[in-house]
């Protein structure tokens, strides 16, 4: 049974998402849901307590994916300047995961700005990035390949860089190629970081 | 009669961000903005199209103050790095300007997806704001302050990081002084972007 519930979760996700990205985030009701999965509203209040939470669970899964490419290529480095520019190069990966989510994303920050618990749940992927590089940052500096005082300001700025690139290769996804921009500004900020005696 | 059609347009202009400010863009009807402003519907689209013109022309009023504040810190500039310091050390009057704008800019983005002239309009800034540093960034080159072989993409990292800031100071207020950020971070690229030999 356990298997069979999982199942039923996964296919109630993916017809959400695929709700979301044909009629919005707000235009979609939990109704229509269910009736893409092909289940009950008692089975869908069975995995999520509303349609704000089946979308944070969206949000993590998608993130997941991420924080696991992420941490291979991380692990896989021999230095902190090698993982950081392997990481860059994985922005090709998040621009095609995250083709037809932002919009829907945009949507949903609009309407959690009403509701302090669900606001908090989607600010706190930000923050985690900003605590993940910062200590990448540090680590950096430990083994001598970075010369930084304030390893947090410089992981503020390598998650405001990509959020920008994100935001902005969805909004305007013919200006450029948001992957490499991405990879090419996450490279910029590295030069700055980078030793100058080594 | 010039100066009077100027002030009824300001008055407008100053109570539909009033209602975006409160009800949301999309909740706020042209109706509501009339009845605060306190003038006729004829008289409304005497000097706008729609409400969605009438958002641009709030867009275009704030970034006007900004470009007016960036293009007198460019000049009164030694360098194109102490240029691009002092536009940095500006974000704290951007971000103060910016308060209680974004959210309904959100709201409008999503919006005006559907609408590919809107659409258009509301990316322009973007893309001219892109070409702006890059314009700076090649000057920087030209003078030898700066080392980089792609202004544009250099200019690319200035927006995107900006926008980021922006973004992120919006919906999550409370997690720094986003100010500072902004300033440490195209600080972190320009040190990026330096010549070395110098």
């Amino acid at each position: 049974m356990q298997q069979r519930s999982e199942e039923t979760r996964e296919r109630i996700l993916s017809s959400a998402l695929a709700c979301f990205a044909e009629a919005g985030y707000d235009a979609t009701g939990v109704a229509a849901i269910c009736q893409r999965a092909g289940v009950s509203k008692g089975a869908f209040y069975h995995h999520f307590a509303s349609k704000q939470a089946l979308f944070l669970a969206l949000l993590d899964e998608w993130l997941d994916a991420i924080d696991g490419q992420m941490a291979t290529t991380r692990t896989t480095a021999a230095s902190v300047p090698e993982g950081l520019t392997s990481m860059a190069s994985m922005f090709g990966q998040v621009f095609r995961d995250a083709s037809g989510k932002l919009p829907m994303m945009l949507q949903f920050w609009t309407q959690a700005a009403k509701d302090p618990l669900i606001w908090e749940a989607t600010m706190a992927p930000f923050r985690r990035y900003h605590d993940l590089f910062a200590g990448i940052i540090a680590a950096g500096v430990a083994e001598g390949s970075l010369a930084t005082t304030d390893p947090p300001a410089a992981a503020r700025a390598i998650v405001a860089l990509s959020v920008g690139m994100l935001l902005q290769g969805v909004l305007d996804p013919d200006a450029t190629d948001w992957a490499q921009a991405a990879d090419d500004g996450v490279r910029l900020l590295l030069a700055g970081l980078l030793r100058r005696d080594t």
